[in-house]
């Protein structure tokens, strides 16, 4: 199968070239990127050096389509909805990493304030979040990736709302990420000296993440859910580690909603669940495709608090689109993605 | 005024050593330390080579009282009871920046699992946080200065709860620190490999700073307090930041909250409240003695989230304990604390 | 085939895990650690959880035997020589990536301060630099794997050496290396508040890798060579950078060194040239078996800068060690080891 | 004493805030930003929120002098020749902390690429390097502060050049710096993700601080000097860490260089030698005006290394300023400066 990379220049590109390179069914065949067409790949990324040779193209899906069957989507917010159509259109099948997709048009134009994809389109395209949505993914032609923070989120909370565990208006989400989820362009917010021995809270309550997991909490448990939500800068680069907390409705034990989750993930190769009492460490996932799932019930309180991890490149981004390339083809979600966590 | 430093090779001891060096009014005449007694300071910390020539002595309270009027004890925790009675006897005053003081002797020994001190002196230790209890402070012969998650977390909720203004079951803190917090003991949580690069929860629900909050809280708001706590370690020495959320009991404004905040702090020093729609980072208040505060209504949700930040070193421990010397003695509490954030 | 890891819990041994569970042509089928036996790996490394079902055995070479066909040992300094002579004896083959085959015991005993192992089995050992000794590594029973500094060194100085390009008593070697080099073992040198923004030097004269260094550069010059060389400790987790200065003999351009840089290591998989005006970064190595080399001519000092990089973990000991499990069994050098460097 | 502060916002600037807050005899009256005049100080460093509360004004020179007696000059490179004459003119002392004046215009043209300066200003400008230049100082009406490197370098190097121990065609410098010495200006070099546990080497040959030591060199030496010097970027906001090799011309001891160094820097308060087999870190120097030296003599090449540590904000930059600004008016070189490093 041939496929091109949109916007390969990005860290979700290069990420994408990293994790395609090794799997078994794939052909790389174009690269894109309008700043930078006509230049090899290795002079944006000598880390590729000798291993991709190819020249980038700038981005035209009459080309591509000639060349690609089905095309990964990696460029900045907002530029998605201009390239898509075209390459659906051209029959390539798609999967955006971007955000144009997940929202409904009311919601993407208020949180995101800018216009909103064709609404034909955005309402095909299905949500790829690959645990939950497997067998819609297996017959979409064009999927939406989840966001970074979605994804860690959704799979820490959504078995707890598929089962009507939680008051649902109690739910706070406390999220905290690495740098490279912010990207490759340059801004003072991720400047070296300002980042490194630093912490801040950024976004407060207008980040485009909280309308994308309260559209996907309330899908689930059919009402509306309204969340609290902080994201939180950290001084690494890859990583992120979400803190939810809800109320129970009754009263749970850790251990018997830990067995919950082993129930709910039953056959999930990518999401782990850990013991109780271990709660897992970004690094435990790092540059691969897992999310590990730690919780626990503190009985004062009736709260239960969900730690959830993920590399935000790999599952909260390129990973996770590689996985739903496999469901789309019906391989084995995991083919390709076996690569087992860097650590230290 | 002539000074011991009970415990002078720790993080805390090292800090009191650096900020005491710029202090005008003090002398620091002794320094202990029961594991490296007979070297000179500089051999263990090359740092403060020519500035501090002293040699470390074993901490002999009879002897620390001939040499000195107040000791700072910054010693691992669960070792301060063993020396601070005999100091106190000795006629010293003392500021003890460990934790056996700061709980009522049964929840001390519920959460510490330890033995707790003599019931009398704990009842006559004054809890220093300086901004709350200044005239309290005045008056100690025994201050235990408050934990670091304590400091950043009370100061940044207490004017809430002080004004009624929030559903005291609703209080949900989510607290992240560099990792000096640890200390200087070994522990491969604190390897570096292990650390860079890495996010991590820990110590979830059993947390000794969750019942040190929980009963400040509860002075203040006149009934029990019981709340929702994680802490995280961060790949950053120094910093630490609350997140603390809670459901308002009426509608307010942010704007409306940061004047109360703005009165609430009126004339101290060391709490900047930030204006509305920006939030403090840790590196804005490293190595100074600031807190800084920030906060947000959301007005979906009804919750106020209030973001707090010290450096876990200086305001989290041997800052405040200096501020709280400097109020013992009727100085004003920014002396010998006048130094401006490093940054970056 | 299979492969038992002695010395699975250290951050070597944790590597291989890793890097061998790619491998499509061997079985990991022991793990050993003396200090944990009975324990399974997951407990020790949540990262394996689900990848390695293992439980960890003491390291007995008979049993040892009856399970694996080659053994990987990746023991603290000083520990290989207890085992090896048994699983050698045993029938088995080694690869030992400690430090106590790679020098005549004279050398070894004055550098280590320990006892030198068997001078028969020393004499045995094969140096494993893979692209240099290929032809002896493929007839080896007992491969003794180079230093992570000496890999890095060694590759970028040999051509030089080789072709008699430099005046022998000029080279100059500063070096620089993250921290997990240091291992897992706990030391107030690589404990995180002392390590994280810092940089130190350490071990000047006195580094075990200096007379490797020069070991290596002798048998291929045909002379002694003594080298000035520096090691320095960066706060990150990976990566050797090592910078090496030497006088040119004769007036050599840059682009002429780097041809003849890229003929040396023509049909070397793993050792990429940069061209000229490009220096290679540690980051651009991470995690994968590529040494990087750049290089730089100063006419004005006739200097020739060699900028060699590695991942210390992979290139610089399980990597290059899984290297030398492949040209001992024929195999492509590259077998198993293709993966991206994981950039950022 | 009046002072100005040209460039407040960049990180130069921002550290003579924090440093000159703490001098007792100065007041800082005026502070400038071309880019964001008519802003507060605050909106821009929300670390000296309260302690600063200062406008930045636009650099008019009449203007500043009517309310400043010294101007600090903390502009980007090649912007200072634009203003310090008309300083000058107006009657201010200034320090500039640029490279405009360091280099006589042959050689500032070859290495800047710029126009260089007015040669007659150039001519009258005192190189600041306090410790080796104190009588100039003294009499200058404009310093030209050091090279963030040729300070750690120079320091390290002058005793050996000064008492002509070492062959002059020797030298080796390599050179490492934290990442606020490439200043606040955004660079994918910088970039936190591209530099986070990375090492890489730049500019090879033609980084400008080669021909600052270079002169100041010869002018010790009494004749040409020519070095090689490779710079290295590290995953730190600030410290600098230099390690020079050099050939002795005559057998001496460690001990003997030590004891050597000490004569040098008799009464010197910012320069620390470390005894015989202690090397600095750059943490142990950090946010202070210290440089640490330590040296090694390897019998066996009989070459000397020395080992050179500063903050470079402040011994490379905005300490050795206000140090100059003492000398300039005859008060103690530590005044106001007399902090204690920032330790872990």
């Amino acid at each position: 199968m041939k496929i091109a990379v949109i916007g390969a220049t990005g860290y979700t590109g290069a990420e994408l070239l990293r994790i395609l390179s090794m799997h078994p069914r794939v052909e790389v065949s174009v690269l894109t990127s309008d700043s930078s067409a006509g230049k090899s790949i290795a002079q944006l990324y000598p880390h590729v050096r000798d291993i991709y040779k190819h020249t980038l193209q700038q981005a035209d899906p009459a080309e591509i389509a000639k060349q690609a069957d089905l095309a990964f989507v990696a460029l900045p917010g907002g530029l998605s909805s201009g390239i898509v159509p075209g390459l659906i259109e051209a029959g390539l099948k798609v999967i955006d990493l971007g955000g144009d997709f997940r929202l409904p048009a009311p919601l993407y134009e208020t949180w995101y304030k800018k216009q909103a994809p064709p609404v034909e389109l955005q309402q095909q395209a299905v949500y790829g979040l690959s645990e939950w949505y497997a067998e819609e993914i297996a017959q979409a032609n064009l999927i939406t990736n989840p966001g970074c923070y979605p994804t860690a989120t959704l799979l820490g909370l959504l078995p707890l709302v598929k089962n009507g565990l939680i008051e649902l208006d109690s739910i706070v989400v406390d999220a905290k990420s690495g740098v490279s989820g912010a990207g490759k362009a340059l801004s003072l917010n991720t400047h070296y000296p300002e980042i490194n021995e630093n912490l801040k809270a950024y976004k407060l309550g207008v980040h485009q993440h909280i309308p994308e997991i309260e559209t996907q909490l309330a899908r689930v448990a059919g009402e509306d859910v309204t969340i609290s939500f902080t994201t939180h800068l950290v001084p690494m680069v890859r990583g992120i580690l979400t803190t939810s907390y809800a109320r129970l409705k009754d009263r749970w034990t850790t251990r018997d909603l830990l067995d919950l989750y082993q129930q709910v993930y039953e056959g999930a190769t990518f999401v782990r669940i850990r013991p109780e009492g271990e709660f897992p460490a970004t690094k435990e996932v790092a540059t691969s495709n897992y999310c590990d799932i730690g919780l626990y019930v503190d009985e004062r309180t009736r709260r239960v608090t969900v730690i959830s991890v993920i590399d935000n490149l790999v599952k909260g981004a390129s990973g996770q689109a590689v996985q739903n390339l496999n469901l789309m083809n019906g391989w084995d979600e995991a083919t390709g993605l076996g690569f087992v966590p860097v650590y230290p």
